[in-house]
């Protein structure tokens, strides 16, 4: 590949956009070339605009960078969006319209009859419903999305048990702060403290699973009938979703037959040999006392989530935890994963 | 009444024995007139042995008390025992047999046929078993425990849950430093992280559950039927076990009819207006965020639990959020509690 | 005393109003008839308008009242402020100009020549300002403010040493996040961290304890010629400033004399017995490992400082380290004493 | 150098232990062929006795190294030491009497007339003391130490300003928790909390920094003048001692002058760019509200300290800030930097 694909990137300055700068900076297919940002930062300079709270630096290359406008004239044919979703809704679908290929972040369209929401190890399959965008909407570009932080961690760890007839599903999370994005949760909420609440996360996690283990059929996702329920809770973590998870399938594996799922699982980032993609997807733990965040959260680069602790439930069959980085696999990194294997498959 | 009893102290200077000593110190019924512990601390003053970790100062009048060996010459008539599970297998029933009653929150005699595992509000006639140990043991005195912090948290809450048909339970804990002692969890390993695996604690949750909300039936107790699955978690939270749990219920009763359920629920305590006895030994908040650690966890001086967050469960029937004081009502206070049952009904 | 005197809270809804709120439910002299804050809040039940952030429950007869605008018609004469000093300058100044008695923690008139910067043990007769502010503003209310929450514990702290000739101070605060109000302080910046730069903490604590500990030299403030140096941080801590200071001193006091001074220092309010006057405002400790947040920060409800570790330093004199409640002792609470003050001496 | 010295590490299941293993699996010059411990881990697998902290795997060609005792026959040449200062006085000598080249980070040795207490950019000929060692004690071998943690970092910013004349010094450290070891600090003691004193570290602070920066004069060290004042408490951080610090100079540099001496700071291992040296020892930030632990601890592997915030003191001349990571540049980074230097200068 010799040329790199100009890319923009909607929403820089916030928490995703600065993983999505970071992730980029020296992506081998694409090349940062645009950022924007809301009207209060359009203008600045990135490094005056973005509150810059990764524990990298800011990309040098990328600091002097002016911050535009969320419009599409001007913009590169190829955006990520780490826009809020009280904006992204429009200014997407203005995108789309314009041409742009939007892959997106927020939650906003993640639930649209035709726009794939994507995980690429588990349902590639999902962006046959691209060219619903084009005939219904009459988009001249189109939206893909990835899952919400906390429902990709999951939805990971379920994939390899599909093939033993997933029924149902209870899982409790202990989410890390960076989800909330910055300013986000304030310190007098989460020190010394558990928030017992996140507002919409649970509804997403039981819906959006559905529709990402769902299969294709005439141009339309047949939900899967796998049934969800969640308890989600904030955490004073700064980094990384941790999930405990019950679930109940038709067949019985053995713990082995289970750990070897998991160990073996592969999707078409690996064999495609994705710039962004893991060698694991899932890494398996065999320490009792893990996944832990401070330990595994960065497995891969945050590609990979971790499981561990696999075990007889007296109430449903099997149950486990599983631990992800919440803005790396949750976030930014899950979208440009998303972008590459569209590359790859003649949609960029 | 006129005289106060005379009261020892088991493993006085750990954290559950700083909490006997907070809550004894003014009690209406009892003097604390005896502390002992391990023999690195005999000998010493009290205040010079335990490392005091309460946020309320040490009591003066107990400061100055000389530690003493755990042997029961010596000892009054009733010892609470805050002792480590290593050693309170042997010293507690050396009491017992040496004629004294050792209302204990150990765990080494909790599953015991013959010793009852007492929530007040909940089995108070489970003291039945008492006449058990001077048969078979042929103990002069006497043993009775109260359950693990986490399990009475969350049994308190299913206990109204019981009289529409409680059939299952999934409960995920996050739990506080302070349920591991002192110097218990290390900074290094607690700091901004979460630790997925507390040793036997999930056990303890699931077959607590079923022998506190048994039915004495010929001297045995029956255990209920109900089946538990927990999964417990270590969180960076000083004081408070948050439990997130699912039931499935034989019935169906309306969320009014729950909370009410909730509300209304008293015991033995409340009827005998016993002087550790929370009012409401559940309350239950309307705010959708709530319980939280940091506001809710010393409510009724740390002796209600909270409850909140009660809505539909897509796999079982309805889940909530439970919070409660991990050294209070799941420690020293329940033990409290049990010695005033015990007085109550003559057995002290 | 036998009515209460109305009082009303301008900035009602931030932290320290809230802390306004929980000090004044049951005060014995003032009475809370009227609450205020944003346009945003105006019209709100003040439990909807109010993020509540204590760790007491809201005081019920205040969660139903209607908070008002910023408007002194309909105020009460005397009215507490706790408004944000991007606002307080304007709205301060109007309400002492319809003839209110603000008495306020905002900075903005901390340092004029006509305004009392008040504690209350330290400088009473700096009360003898306000005739000034009649004179030469031709105000027909007056304000009266009270020093930064870090330059109250510090000085508390400083002024029993004037005796032995205060020349030099050296201080490094470690500042709770309570002190930067809600939201303040992302969790992302503090989870784990340290933030070394407290935007204008500094040359507040440089410049205003010269003024509290100046004397009034007709009708004018001489500032005292101490000359103090400030490092401040942020921490994460809820509630408690925590300040290690060095001083240099023209005498020899040895350490029992300094330890005597602190134990021995008394001023108006606990000769005039005030409601909210600390009986010891400073507590000396004697163990080496204090104070500590943990344990002190709630010393006499708030209101008294402790002080530990008192030792000779090589490069000045003395040092020691001071710990206090920045909301209460250093904001509301200090407010309040002040009024207490005023009371007593005829001024409201 | 094509061959690769041997080396062994006494306490190497310690965190400084475990630092030394993470640090040397791959170091160009040295080989790990030898880990030694107390009794306690003695013929155990070297993953199975120590309590793997760090954030980094544990490197798998020593997780099955077998733990030996702390007995020189058998071991290499060369040891480091990451021993707890009860134990390493008398292990550290018998190395030393038999022939080993000890390198330790222990504090036993460090203020002993005959022992180089090494920063390398600072004061690499005090190695010439070594002759001493052998002259004075009889050992065949020597033991060279590195100071205290919180005083490297300091001493590091200290030294470029001996040439403006360093009078005296102010400090007051900000200390994570990795500082104290595992299980070192108890979550109960830090959560939420500060801890206002480190039985030990200020008198070491005191003393260490005049050894460090003194000169050699026939074989001795005569002190550096310098003056110092400390003042070190814990924080809830895990990696990284914060110093905010003070300073008086004879001579008046500007601000330049002084940014410059520390960006411009550089010593042996920089000329000789020994495989540990950071490039810049002294990385000076510009925005003022750095450095801080979460973002700067990992400068140059944890080599480098930072410093910022640069600028006038009221009571000395200047003050700054100023962080490092403590067990790296302040321990087994900094005792390999020292072998490193040995190695180039013929003592290794």
């Amino acid at each position: 590949m010799t040329t790199k694909i100009d890319i923009g990137i909607l929403g820089a300055t916030g928490i995703v956009g600065q993983e999505f700068v970071a992730a980029l900076e020296d992506h081998p297919w694409f090349r940062i070339a645009w950022l924007a940002a809301s009207e209060r930062s359009a203008g600045k300079r990135y490094e005056d605009a973005a509150p810059w709270k990764l524990d990298r630096p800011i990309p040098r290359s990328i600091a002097d960078m002016i911050v535009e406008s969320c419009n599409p004239s001007g913009s590169p044919i190829l955006v990520f969006s780490g826009l809020d979703s009280s904006v992204a809704g429009d200014i997407e679908s203005e995108f789309a319209a314009a041409g742009r290929t939007v892959v997106s972040n927020a939650r906003n369209y993640r639930m649209a009859d035709d726009v794939p929401l994507l995980i690429p190890e588990i349902n590639p399959e999902h962006l046959r419903l691209l060219g619903q965008q084009h005939t219904v909407r009459g988009w001249s570009g189109k939206i893909v999305t990835n899952p919400n932080c906390s429902t990709i961690v999951m939805t990971l760890a379920l994939a390899p048990l599909t093939q033993f007839g997933l029924e149902t599903v209870m899982v409790t999370t202990l989410q890390a702060v960076s989800g909330a994005g910055y300013p986000g949760v304030s310190s007098l909420d989460i020190l010394g403290n558990i928030l017992p609440y996140i507002p919409g996360e649970e509804p997403k996690m039981e819906s959006e699973t559905q529709k990402i283990l769902g299969t294709v059929e005439a141009d339309r996702i047949r939900p899967h009938s796998v049934v969800v329920s969640a308890q989600t809770t904030r955490v004073p973590v700064t980094n990384g979703h941790t999930a405990l998870i019950s679930v109940k399938l038709t067949e019985s594996p053995t713990d082995a037959d289970v750990i070897d799922a998991f160990r073996s699982f592969r999707g078409r980032p690996q064999i495609e040999d994705l710039p962004t993609a893991p060698n694991h997807p899932i890494v398996y733990l065999d320490n009792p006392d893990r996944p832990q965040p401070k330990y595994d959260v960065h497995l891969e680069g945050g590609m990979s989530i971790s499981v561990g602790r696999l075990r007889n439930c007296p109430v449903l069959d099997i149950k486990f935890v599983t631990l992800g980085h919440n803005t790396v696999r949750g976030a930014a990194g899950a979208a440009i994963l998303n972008a590459e294997l569209m590359k790859v498959d003649g949609l960029i």
